[in-house]
């Protein structure tokens, strides 16, 4: 080959902006030490993954013959199981009222692939979308990479969404010629990962108001992909599906068959109001991949129809509340209040959120990071859960993977460092 | 709601140039006539498909316990399943050499996703990608829909590469100053959709030195999603893989498990050469579903470990070539040459690429398409299948979905219509 030629790959904006995701830098973390406890994954129990269910489902689709469920299937998926979800929705939200909900219902390669079918057709890059705070880590890292800034709404010191500061941003966003690049609002609403928080109906209502009396009806995604796993108490705020006050906005509510049943089948949906913005998700999905798996779409269909999904749950939210406690009643034998750090018991979800001292820095890059490791336990920094003005004092547990024994372990391991770092 | 709100949605400039997907047309017009024979989709046989073989799979899976097979996965795939298909590449590409073939293999959401992935991270809106003329249409409106221009490769009066015409070609695009612009050329080169035409290794060697001598050593993408599917026949020609004058490109082989196996597990797969390429596609992945369904990756390392795969393609490779023959033979017998229609006899694929009179419009808007579907025959009008300078004159029939009988039924319809058109 002549030495004159040289090579002609050159990577888009978006190509260039992709960055490796950071769980890879902390399963590279992870190799330092083989006998590390990981609490950073947000991976699900695999103890009480129901095998044995999806294979009589299976062997149920082959009683009947059902080679279809091999065959391609519906871009938007499978009519029956978008019927099932239909009802599954139902059951969370008596109030809604749409003759054709399954029709708007969609079916995705979890519920991350509906996320990203939303922000592509809605954002372009130096957009804004504007996210819970702490809000979900893969969708700010997605966002980074499309070009569109996340703007967190700003809230208390316990938590909850502050309408007057809300307001006061949408007003220094106005100041600087950013409105109309404000492209959607995304919460995730029931025990968010990684707060484990809930929002309550209360919030929803002040800020649509805020969003209203600033003119900006924009669309809204609520994922709601951990409402399914409430330890005991169902979260009583409606969805903005049905919140009066959300009623005008384009709505995309977003959940999944994921976490409450198998994370290994990669099957998510979405219910989207707003029949323009529906359409487009679905175009580009068709480029994407023109479906998601029919067959995972099938075997669901049997298990939800033979009410196999709700077996499955009221196991799994009984497990998640025992390893839960695994966790959390070992932090606080073990007396980390003591050293200043603070969190709220879970009622639901995967996740503890702890807050540190604020002057204990828990970044990848961090001292306490690398002593942890040392010490043979995994987090994810909170750090990376915030879309801007990032503090650096958090930490993310996640109970899910672990068996019971290994959670109390871990937990110590971790109080150790922290007793470390106390002055 | 007070009047002066009005709703603040609006789309990327994506989401505005996504387009109804033209299977969505066909399947409309299919409507139109419940007792319609489709030789449109470019579905697989549904009575062959291999559901006992899947379920034995997950009973194994059962067997093993096997618990982590519905927990989440790997992004790039699962490490057995990427060195099963390295080991199946190596079958057709001996001369491979590749220490660590299978960390360059990916898995993706059918070769689809795998499709997008690498026009993502390439190309931007008023981009070039070079195309085989004819080309697969799904693909033609992915790269409209992201706003890149596909630019056909010339090819001779039997279908063949023309090497100085694309010469020609490129020093058109020079003058026109958009050689910056080409970013990749894409090859279904075995089997194609829709020609099925294998190329001929020569013309592989000969598009290499063209785009070599104008310094293009831009990313070669090759289909080979139809490469397993030969009747009897192993194509000759290697793959860009091997072929020395590719040696210096960056390279992106994609096939998959979908057409030879099953298509509702939707299980495609890529190898790329090039690491930086790679990986930029991976994290993009991430931000898609970080990973394609684990369980059935893991249903599928355990058909192809145990020799399932094989036995599949040897089932359908016989039977495609039966119903080719179901198909082909009828229009024969029918006298559709008679009547001024053209077509080379397939050896493998799923497809007859038709070639009309020039006079006949066979596009979806047409007379002759209209009477197709009142006869009750549906087809894929060959106009969809070209990236530019559109003839009107082709036609896709596809022998995947209907049995014999109906194929032959199919046919006659078909030829009945031709008929009429005949002057």
């Amino acid at each position: 080959m002549s030495p004159t030629l040289k090579t002609g790959l050159s990577f888009s904006a978006l190509g260039q902006r992709a960055q490796p995701p950071t769980i890879a830098r902390l399963m590279s973390a992870a190799l330092e030490n083989p006998t590390l406890l990981s609490l950073a994954a947000g991976f699900t129990d695999s103890s009480s993954l129901p095998l044995p269910a999806v294979s009589a489902a299976v062997n149920a689709l082959v009683g009947q013959k059902a080679n279809e469920s091999l065959q391609y299937g519906m871009n938007q998926g499978r009519p029956l199981l978008r019927k099932l979800l239909a009802q599954h929705l139902a059951q969370w939200e008596p109030d809604l009222v749409d003759t054709a909900v399954d029709q708007r219902f969609f079916v995705s390669n979890g519920s991350q692939q509906a996320l990203y079918l939303a922000m592509q057709v809605l954002c372009e890059p130096g957009d804004i979308v504007l996210v819970d705070r702490p809000s979900y880590f893969v969708f700010l890292e997605m966002l980074a990479a499309m070009g569109v800034r996340a703007v967190s709404l700003p809230v208390d010191e316990t938590g909850r969404l502050d309408a007057p500061a809300i307001t006061a941003l949408l007003d220094r966003l106005a100041q600087a010629g950013d409105t109309r690049r404000i492209k959607a609002v995304y919460l995730v609403s029931y025990f968010s990962n990684p707060s484990s928080r809930s929002l309550f109906e209360g919030e929803k209502v002040a800020l649509a108001q805020s969003l209203m009396t600033r003119n900006l009806i924009i669309p809204v995604i609520e994922d709601a992909a951990y409402r399914d796993l409430f330890f005991s108490v169902r979260p009583e705020a409606r969805s903005v599906l049905t919140v009066p006050e959300w009623s005008e906005f384009p709505k995309l509510y977003l959940s999944t068959l994921t976490k409450p049943f198998a994370t290994g089948l990669k099957v998510g949906y979405g219910y989207c109001t707003d029949a323009e913005w529906l359409a487009r998700m679905l175009y580009t999905k068709g480029h994407h991949d023109f479906g998601t798996a029919n067959f995972n779409q099938a075997v669901l269909e049997h298990i939800i129809a033979d009410g196999g999904l709700e077996r499955q749950l009221t196991v799994i939210r009984a497990l998640y509340q025992r390893k839960m406690h695994a966790l959390h009643d070992t932090l606080l034998q073990e007396g980390l209040p003591d050293l200043g750090w603070t969190w709220a018991k879970p009622t639901g979800g995967l996740y503890l959120w702890l807050k540190a001292p604020d002057r204990v820095d828990t970044g990848l890059d961090s001292a306490f990071f690398h002593h942890c490791i040392t010490a043979g336990v995994l987090y994810v920094p909170g750090a990376l859960c915030f879309g801007d003005e990032t503090p650096r004092n958090y930490v993310r547990l996640s109970y899910g993977v672990l068996p019971v024994a290994e959670l109390g372990e871990a937990a110590r391991r971790f109080v150790q460092v922290a007793r470390g770092f106390h002055v």
